[in-house]
Protein backbone atom coordinates (compact mmCIF):
# COMPACT_ATOMS: atom_id res chain seq x y z
CA UNK A 1 0.00 0.00 0.00
CA UNK A 2 1.23 3.61 -0.62
CA UNK A 3 0.09 6.83 0.40
CA UNK A 4 0.79 10.19 1.28
CA UNK A 5 -0.03 10.30 5.24
CA UNK A 6 1.27 7.10 6.56
CA UNK A 7 1.00 7.50 10.16
CA UNK A 8 -3.23 8.33 10.10
CA UNK A 9 -3.29 6.12 7.21
CA UNK A 10 -2.18 3.26 9.87
CA UNK A 11 -3.92 4.93 12.80
CA UNK A 12 -7.11 4.56 10.62
CA UNK A 13 -6.20 0.58 9.67
CA UNK A 14 -6.10 -0.29 13.15
CA UNK A 15 -9.54 1.18 13.85
CA UNK A 16 -10.64 -0.59 11.18
CA UNK A 17 -9.36 -4.03 12.11
CA UNK A 18 -10.57 -2.69 16.05
CA UNK A 19 -14.11 -2.64 14.73
CA UNK A 20 -13.89 -5.95 12.61
CA UNK A 21 -13.27 -7.58 16.36
CA UNK A 22 -15.78 -5.96 17.85
CA UNK A 23 -18.27 -7.17 15.63
CA UNK A 24 -17.62 -10.42 16.38
CA UNK A 25 -17.23 -10.00 19.99
CA UNK A 26 -21.00 -8.91 19.53
CA UNK A 27 -21.87 -11.66 17.73
CA UNK A 28 -20.47 -14.00 20.42
CA UNK A 29 -22.76 -11.98 22.73
CA UNK A 30 -20.38 -9.80 25.12
CA UNK A 31 -21.54 -6.08 25.69
CA UNK A 32 -18.04 -4.98 27.28
CA UNK A 33 -14.49 -5.75 26.51
CA UNK A 34 -11.12 -4.51 27.82
CA UNK A 35 -8.43 -3.16 25.96
CA UNK A 36 -6.27 -5.82 26.81
CA UNK A 37 -8.45 -8.24 25.49
CA UNK A 38 -9.15 -5.92 21.85
CA UNK A 39 -5.15 -6.02 21.67
CA UNK A 40 -4.66 -9.62 22.43
CA UNK A 41 -7.06 -10.19 19.19
CA UNK A 42 -5.28 -8.67 16.94
CA UNK A 43 -1.67 -8.39 18.05
CA UNK A 44 -1.38 -5.26 19.17
CA UNK A 45 0.23 -3.69 22.32
CA UNK A 46 -2.80 -2.96 24.75
CA UNK A 47 -1.26 0.55 25.04
CA UNK A 48 -1.75 1.30 21.74
CA UNK A 49 -5.32 0.59 21.50
CA UNK A 50 -6.05 3.01 24.23
CA UNK A 51 -4.18 5.52 22.50
CA UNK A 52 -6.12 4.99 19.08
CA UNK A 53 -9.40 5.08 20.82
CA UNK A 54 -8.70 8.10 23.06
CA UNK A 55 -7.73 10.18 20.34
CA UNK A 56 -11.85 9.74 19.10
CA UNK A 57 -12.79 10.64 22.86
CA UNK A 58 -13.32 8.73 25.92
CA UNK A 59 -14.92 5.48 24.98
CA UNK A 60 -14.11 3.34 28.17
CA UNK A 61 -15.92 2.91 31.55
CA UNK A 62 -13.41 2.38 34.45
CA UNK A 63 -13.07 -1.16 35.40
CA UNK A 64 -15.46 -2.48 32.93
CA UNK A 65 -13.80 -1.87 29.74
CA UNK A 66 -15.68 -0.31 26.27
CA UNK A 67 -18.99 -0.89 26.33
CA UNK A 68 -19.05 -3.04 22.71
CA UNK A 69 -21.89 -1.32 21.35
CA UNK A 70 -20.90 2.48 22.00
CA UNK A 71 -17.78 1.40 20.30
CA UNK A 72 -19.02 0.29 17.33
CA UNK A 73 -21.08 2.98 16.88
CA UNK A 74 -18.30 5.65 17.44
CA UNK A 75 -15.92 3.60 15.30
CA UNK A 76 -18.51 3.54 12.31
CA UNK A 77 -19.36 7.32 12.73
CA UNK A 78 -15.59 7.86 12.81
CA UNK A 79 -15.06 5.69 9.73
CA UNK A 80 -17.50 7.33 7.67
CA UNK A 81 -19.63 4.01 8.00
CA UNK A 82 -22.99 5.63 9.58
CA UNK A 83 -24.50 6.27 6.24
CA UNK A 84 -24.19 3.91 2.59
CA UNK A 85 -21.30 4.47 0.86
CA UNK A 86 -22.02 3.69 -2.86
CA UNK A 87 -19.28 2.69 -5.19
CA UNK A 88 -18.29 1.90 -8.46
CA UNK A 89 -16.61 -0.43 -10.22
CA UNK A 90 -13.84 0.23 -13.06
CA UNK A 91 -13.56 -2.85 -15.23
CA UNK A 92 -15.43 -5.99 -14.81
CA UNK A 93 -12.39 -8.65 -15.50
CA UNK A 94 -12.09 -11.73 -12.88
CA UNK A 95 -10.46 -9.40 -9.83
CA UNK A 96 -13.28 -7.05 -10.62
CA UNK A 97 -16.19 -10.25 -10.36
CA UNK A 98 -14.64 -10.93 -7.42
CA UNK A 99 -14.48 -7.71 -5.57
CA UNK A 100 -18.11 -7.49 -6.86
CA UNK A 101 -18.83 -10.76 -4.48
CA UNK A 102 -16.53 -9.74 -1.32
CA UNK A 103 -18.92 -10.21 1.94
CA UNK A 104 -16.59 -8.22 4.04
CA UNK A 105 -18.14 -5.31 1.33
CA UNK A 106 -21.45 -6.03 1.73
CA UNK A 107 -20.96 -6.54 5.29
CA UNK A 108 -19.59 -2.85 5.90
CA UNK A 109 -22.55 -1.06 4.20
CA UNK A 110 -20.75 -0.75 0.78
CA UNK A 111 -22.86 -0.47 -2.12
CA UNK A 112 -22.26 -0.94 -5.85
CA UNK A 113 -23.94 1.13 -7.40
CA UNK A 114 -22.87 1.21 -11.62
CA UNK A 115 -20.09 -0.94 -13.57
CA UNK A 116 -18.41 0.39 -16.02
CA UNK A 117 -16.26 -1.68 -18.69
CA UNK A 118 -15.61 -1.28 -22.44
CA UNK A 119 -16.74 -4.61 -23.52
CA UNK A 120 -19.19 -4.23 -25.67
CA UNK A 121 -20.45 -7.48 -25.33
CA UNK A 122 -20.83 -7.10 -21.49
CA UNK A 123 -22.52 -3.31 -21.85
CA UNK A 124 -25.81 -3.16 -21.29
CA UNK A 125 -25.96 -6.84 -19.67
CA UNK A 126 -26.32 -7.16 -15.50
CA UNK A 127 -23.84 -8.31 -12.95
CA UNK A 128 -24.83 -8.98 -9.86
CA UNK A 129 -28.30 -6.84 -10.65
CA UNK A 130 -25.65 -4.03 -11.62
CA UNK A 131 -25.72 -2.62 -14.91
CA UNK A 132 -22.55 -2.63 -16.79
CA UNK A 133 -22.48 0.47 -18.56
CA UNK A 134 -19.17 2.23 -20.80
CA UNK A 135 -16.68 4.50 -19.19
CA UNK A 136 -18.03 7.10 -21.74
CA UNK A 137 -21.73 7.22 -19.67
CA UNK A 138 -19.70 7.83 -16.72
CA UNK A 139 -20.64 11.95 -16.37
CA UNK A 140 -24.22 11.63 -16.89
CA UNK A 141 -24.34 8.28 -14.18
CA UNK A 142 -21.93 10.28 -11.96
CA UNK A 143 -24.32 13.11 -11.83
CA UNK A 144 -28.01 10.94 -11.21
CA UNK A 145 -25.98 8.73 -8.38
CA UNK A 146 -24.03 10.03 -5.79
CA UNK A 147 -20.47 7.99 -6.14
CA UNK A 148 -18.46 8.07 -3.50
CA UNK A 149 -15.95 5.10 -4.22
CA UNK A 150 -14.45 4.13 -7.23
CA UNK A 151 -13.07 0.65 -7.45
CA UNK A 152 -10.41 0.29 -10.63
CA UNK A 153 -9.14 -2.85 -12.11
CA UNK A 154 -8.77 -2.20 -15.63
CA UNK A 155 -5.92 -3.36 -17.43
CA UNK A 156 -2.84 -0.85 -16.98
CA UNK A 157 -2.71 0.43 -20.86
CA UNK A 158 -6.63 2.11 -20.31
CA UNK A 159 -5.63 2.94 -16.41
CA UNK A 160 -4.58 6.21 -16.50
CA UNK A 161 -7.41 7.60 -18.76
CA UNK A 162 -9.68 5.59 -16.46
CA UNK A 163 -8.42 7.24 -13.43
CA UNK A 164 -8.81 11.14 -14.78
CA UNK A 165 -12.17 10.66 -15.88
CA UNK A 166 -12.72 9.21 -12.32
CA UNK A 167 -11.79 12.13 -10.95
CA UNK A 168 -13.45 14.84 -13.74
CA UNK A 169 -16.97 13.02 -12.60
CA UNK A 170 -15.92 14.32 -9.10
CA UNK A 171 -15.77 10.64 -7.74
CA UNK A 172 -13.15 11.59 -4.73
CA UNK A 173 -12.33 7.91 -3.30
CA UNK A 174 -10.54 5.53 -5.64
CA UNK A 175 -9.18 1.99 -4.88
CA UNK A 176 -6.42 1.35 -7.58
CA UNK A 177 -5.50 -2.06 -8.14
CA UNK A 178 -3.44 -0.70 -11.89
CA UNK A 179 0.13 0.22 -12.11
CA UNK A 180 -0.88 3.95 -13.26
CA UNK A 181 -0.50 6.99 -10.85
CA UNK A 182 -2.19 10.25 -11.44
CA UNK A 183 -2.20 13.59 -9.40
CA UNK A 184 -5.31 14.41 -7.30
CA UNK A 185 -6.98 17.23 -6.62
CA UNK A 186 -7.55 18.28 -2.75
CA UNK A 187 -10.18 16.28 -0.90
CA UNK A 188 -9.86 13.32 -3.00
CA UNK A 189 -7.78 10.10 -1.59
CA UNK A 190 -6.44 7.15 -4.05
CA UNK A 191 -5.49 3.77 -2.37
CA UNK A 192 -3.05 1.88 -3.86
CA UNK A 193 -2.27 -2.05 -4.23
CA UNK A 194 -0.11 -3.69 -6.14
CA UNK A 195 -0.75 -7.02 -5.60
CA UNK A 196 2.49 -8.24 -7.63
CA UNK A 197 4.55 -5.35 -5.12
CA UNK A 198 3.27 -7.29 -2.05
CA UNK A 199 3.99 -10.58 -3.40
CA UNK A 200 7.50 -9.56 -3.79
CA UNK A 201 7.93 -8.42 0.13
CA UNK A 202 6.90 -11.64 0.71
CA UNK A 203 9.97 -12.97 -1.22
CA UNK A 204 12.22 -10.76 0.02
CA UNK A 205 11.74 -11.56 3.92
CA UNK A 206 11.31 -15.39 3.15
CA UNK A 207 14.63 -15.13 1.18
CA UNK A 208 17.15 -13.54 3.80
CA UNK A 209 16.30 -16.01 5.96
CA UNK A 210 17.99 -18.75 3.48
CA UNK A 211 21.39 -16.52 2.80
CA UNK B 1 -1.64 -3.97 5.41
CA UNK B 2 -0.45 -5.04 8.43
CA UNK B 3 2.95 -5.90 9.66
CA UNK B 4 5.33 -6.28 12.25
CA UNK B 5 8.15 -4.53 10.70
CA UNK B 6 7.00 -1.34 9.02
CA UNK B 7 10.05 0.43 8.51
CA UNK B 8 11.59 -2.18 6.54
CA UNK B 9 8.15 -3.65 4.60
CA UNK B 10 8.03 0.21 3.47
CA UNK B 11 11.96 0.22 2.08
CA UNK B 12 11.01 -2.84 0.41
CA UNK B 13 7.61 -1.75 -1.10
CA UNK B 14 9.37 0.97 -2.73
CA UNK B 15 12.18 -0.94 -4.36
CA UNK B 16 9.70 -3.29 -5.93
CA UNK B 17 7.86 -0.04 -7.41
CA UNK B 18 11.16 1.11 -9.00
CA UNK B 19 11.46 -1.87 -10.31
CA UNK B 20 8.49 -1.63 -12.07
CA UNK B 21 9.65 1.61 -13.30
CA UNK B 22 12.60 0.26 -14.45
CA UNK B 23 11.40 -2.24 -16.44
CA UNK B 24 9.11 -0.21 -17.84
CA UNK B 25 11.54 2.23 -18.92
CA UNK B 26 13.86 -0.85 -20.52
CA UNK B 27 10.75 -1.30 -22.44
CA UNK B 28 11.14 1.91 -23.71
CA UNK B 29 14.41 1.17 -24.81
CA UNK B 30 16.44 3.45 -22.04
CA UNK B 31 19.70 2.11 -20.56
CA UNK B 32 19.86 4.99 -17.84
CA UNK B 33 18.00 6.68 -15.49
CA UNK B 34 18.26 9.40 -12.88
CA UNK B 35 16.79 9.62 -9.30
CA UNK B 36 15.10 11.97 -10.39
CA UNK B 37 13.39 10.23 -13.42
CA UNK B 38 12.71 7.49 -10.31
CA UNK B 39 11.38 9.71 -8.00
CA UNK B 40 9.17 11.70 -10.38
CA UNK B 41 7.50 8.38 -11.77
CA UNK B 42 6.37 7.43 -8.93
CA UNK B 43 5.38 10.36 -6.54
CA UNK B 44 8.85 10.27 -4.33
CA UNK B 45 11.41 12.50 -3.53
CA UNK B 46 15.15 12.00 -5.38
CA UNK B 47 16.68 11.99 -1.88
CA UNK B 48 14.52 9.07 -1.02
CA UNK B 49 15.47 7.01 -3.87
CA UNK B 50 19.12 7.41 -3.68
CA UNK B 51 18.78 6.76 0.46
CA UNK B 52 16.55 3.75 -0.57
CA UNK B 53 19.38 2.15 -3.73
CA UNK B 54 21.89 3.44 -1.50
CA UNK B 55 21.38 0.75 1.48
CA UNK B 56 21.58 -1.76 -0.68
CA UNK B 57 25.67 -0.42 -2.68
CA UNK B 58 26.09 2.03 -4.93
CA UNK B 59 24.52 1.29 -8.39
CA UNK B 60 24.96 4.78 -9.74
CA UNK B 61 27.64 6.13 -12.35
CA UNK B 62 28.49 10.13 -11.62
CA UNK B 63 25.91 12.30 -14.24
CA UNK B 64 24.69 9.56 -16.02
CA UNK B 65 22.92 7.91 -13.37
CA UNK B 66 22.28 4.66 -12.85
CA UNK B 67 22.33 1.43 -15.76
CA UNK B 68 19.17 -0.06 -15.57
CA UNK B 69 19.92 -3.20 -16.54
CA UNK B 70 22.28 -3.69 -13.41
CA UNK B 71 19.97 -2.16 -11.40
CA UNK B 72 17.03 -4.31 -12.49
CA UNK B 73 19.46 -7.31 -11.97
CA UNK B 74 20.46 -5.71 -8.43
CA UNK B 75 17.00 -5.36 -7.19
CA UNK B 76 16.08 -9.00 -8.70
CA UNK B 77 18.75 -9.99 -6.48
CA UNK B 78 17.65 -8.25 -3.53
CA UNK B 79 13.87 -9.07 -3.33
CA UNK B 80 14.77 -12.53 -4.27
CA UNK B 81 13.48 -12.62 -7.39
CA UNK B 82 16.69 -14.00 -9.48
CA UNK B 83 15.11 -17.46 -9.14
CA UNK B 84 11.62 -18.76 -9.43
CA UNK B 85 8.88 -18.69 -6.91
CA UNK B 86 7.07 -21.42 -6.11
CA UNK B 87 3.52 -20.38 -5.18
CA UNK B 88 0.21 -22.34 -4.05
CA UNK B 89 -3.39 -20.92 -3.83
CA UNK B 90 -5.84 -22.30 -0.87
CA UNK B 91 -9.06 -21.13 -1.97
CA UNK B 92 -10.48 -21.71 -5.39
CA UNK B 93 -13.15 -18.92 -5.17
CA UNK B 94 -13.40 -15.79 -7.47
CA UNK B 95 -10.97 -14.42 -5.82
CA UNK B 96 -8.35 -17.42 -6.25
CA UNK B 97 -9.17 -17.87 -9.48
CA UNK B 98 -8.38 -13.68 -10.17
CA UNK B 99 -5.13 -14.20 -8.64
CA UNK B 100 -4.14 -17.43 -10.36
CA UNK B 101 -4.45 -15.23 -13.75
CA UNK B 102 -2.54 -11.81 -12.28
CA UNK B 103 -0.24 -10.82 -15.26
CA UNK B 104 1.70 -9.31 -12.86
CA UNK B 105 1.95 -12.35 -10.37
CA UNK B 106 3.29 -14.27 -14.03
CA UNK B 107 5.96 -11.05 -15.08
CA UNK B 108 7.52 -11.43 -11.91
CA UNK B 109 8.58 -14.89 -12.38
CA UNK B 110 5.75 -16.28 -9.52
CA UNK B 111 4.98 -19.31 -10.65
CA UNK B 112 1.61 -21.47 -9.49
CA UNK B 113 2.45 -25.23 -8.87
CA UNK B 114 -0.65 -26.32 -6.93
CA UNK B 115 -4.04 -25.28 -5.69
CA UNK B 116 -6.07 -26.52 -2.81
CA UNK B 117 -9.83 -26.61 -2.16
CA UNK B 118 -12.41 -28.44 -0.02
CA UNK B 119 -15.03 -28.55 -2.63
CA UNK B 120 -14.98 -32.05 -4.29
CA UNK B 121 -16.21 -31.13 -7.47
CA UNK B 122 -13.13 -29.38 -8.44
CA UNK B 123 -10.77 -31.83 -6.51
CA UNK B 124 -8.82 -33.22 -9.17
CA UNK B 125 -9.53 -31.10 -12.07
CA UNK B 126 -7.45 -28.23 -13.60
CA UNK B 127 -7.46 -24.90 -13.51
CA UNK B 128 -4.90 -22.99 -15.47
CA UNK B 129 -3.54 -26.59 -15.84
CA UNK B 130 -2.62 -26.69 -12.49
CA UNK B 131 -4.48 -29.45 -10.68
CA UNK B 132 -6.68 -29.23 -7.74
CA UNK B 133 -6.08 -30.95 -4.35
CA UNK B 134 -7.84 -31.54 -1.09
CA UNK B 135 -6.13 -29.77 1.89
CA UNK B 136 -5.60 -32.66 3.69
CA UNK B 137 -2.91 -34.12 0.35
CA UNK B 138 -1.02 -30.55 1.66
CA UNK B 139 1.84 -32.58 3.76
CA UNK B 140 2.62 -34.88 0.81
CA UNK B 141 1.97 -32.14 -1.94
CA UNK B 142 4.71 -30.10 0.15
CA UNK B 143 7.43 -32.44 0.57
CA UNK B 144 6.89 -33.26 -3.03
CA UNK B 145 7.46 -29.67 -4.56
CA UNK B 146 9.15 -27.13 -2.89
CA UNK B 147 6.69 -24.24 -2.18
CA UNK B 148 8.01 -21.06 -1.01
CA UNK B 149 4.23 -19.05 -0.88
CA UNK B 150 0.65 -19.78 0.09
CA UNK B 151 -1.92 -17.18 -0.93
CA UNK B 152 -4.98 -17.54 1.47
CA UNK B 153 -8.21 -16.78 0.06
CA UNK B 154 -10.90 -19.45 1.89
CA UNK B 155 -13.53 -18.73 3.96
CA UNK B 156 -13.25 -17.21 7.24
CA UNK B 157 -14.58 -20.19 9.02
CA UNK B 158 -11.58 -22.48 7.27
CA UNK B 159 -8.84 -19.98 7.04
CA UNK B 160 -7.59 -20.28 10.89
CA UNK B 161 -7.10 -24.18 10.29
CA UNK B 162 -6.08 -23.80 7.31
CA UNK B 163 -3.10 -21.12 8.04
CA UNK B 164 -1.98 -23.59 10.98
CA UNK B 165 -1.83 -26.49 7.73
CA UNK B 166 0.56 -24.20 6.08
CA UNK B 167 3.12 -23.30 8.48
CA UNK B 168 3.19 -27.42 9.74
CA UNK B 169 4.02 -27.61 5.98
CA UNK B 170 6.73 -25.28 6.25
CA UNK B 171 5.50 -22.83 3.60
CA UNK B 172 7.55 -19.68 5.13
CA UNK B 173 5.56 -16.85 2.65
CA UNK B 174 2.10 -16.61 3.28
CA UNK B 175 -0.26 -13.80 1.57
CA UNK B 176 -2.99 -13.85 3.86
CA UNK B 177 -6.89 -12.58 2.27
CA UNK B 178 -8.59 -13.85 5.85
CA UNK B 179 -9.96 -12.26 8.90
CA UNK B 180 -7.82 -15.09 10.70
CA UNK B 181 -4.68 -14.29 12.75
CA UNK B 182 -1.68 -16.51 14.16
CA UNK B 183 1.50 -16.75 15.49
CA UNK B 184 4.29 -17.65 12.87
CA UNK B 185 7.29 -19.38 13.81
CA UNK B 186 10.73 -17.56 13.36
CA UNK B 187 11.86 -17.59 9.77
CA UNK B 188 8.39 -17.20 8.53
CA UNK B 189 6.40 -13.98 6.74
CA UNK B 190 2.78 -13.35 6.25
CA UNK B 191 1.55 -10.21 4.54
CA UNK B 192 -1.90 -9.83 5.60
CA UNK B 193 -4.52 -7.85 3.47
CA UNK B 194 -8.07 -6.55 4.52
CA UNK B 195 -10.02 -5.40 1.08
CA UNK B 196 -12.53 -4.19 3.15
CA UNK B 197 -10.43 -2.43 5.99
CA UNK B 198 -9.14 -0.41 2.60
CA UNK B 199 -11.97 0.63 1.41
CA UNK B 200 -12.74 2.27 5.29
CA UNK B 201 -9.81 4.03 5.07
CA UNK B 202 -10.92 5.76 1.69
CA UNK B 203 -14.24 5.82 3.36
CA UNK B 204 -12.81 8.13 6.19
CA UNK B 205 -10.67 10.31 4.03
CA UNK B 206 -13.54 11.18 1.84
CA UNK B 207 -15.72 12.11 4.78
CA UNK B 208 -13.49 14.01 6.86
CA UNK B 209 -13.52 16.33 3.87
CA UNK B 210 -17.74 16.94 3.86
CA UNK B 211 -17.46 17.93 7.99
Amino acid sequence: MENSNPIAVFTIKRLSIYLRSLLQLKNEGKHYVSSIEIAELNGFTSAQVRKDLSVFGNFGVKGKGYNIDNLITGLNRILGLNKKISVSLFGLGRLGEALLENKGFQRQGFEFVAIFDIDRTKIGRKFNNIVVHHPDELPQIASKLKIDIAIVTVPNENAKKTLQSIVEARIRGIFNFTDARIQLPEGFYMQNVNLAGELETISYFISQKNK
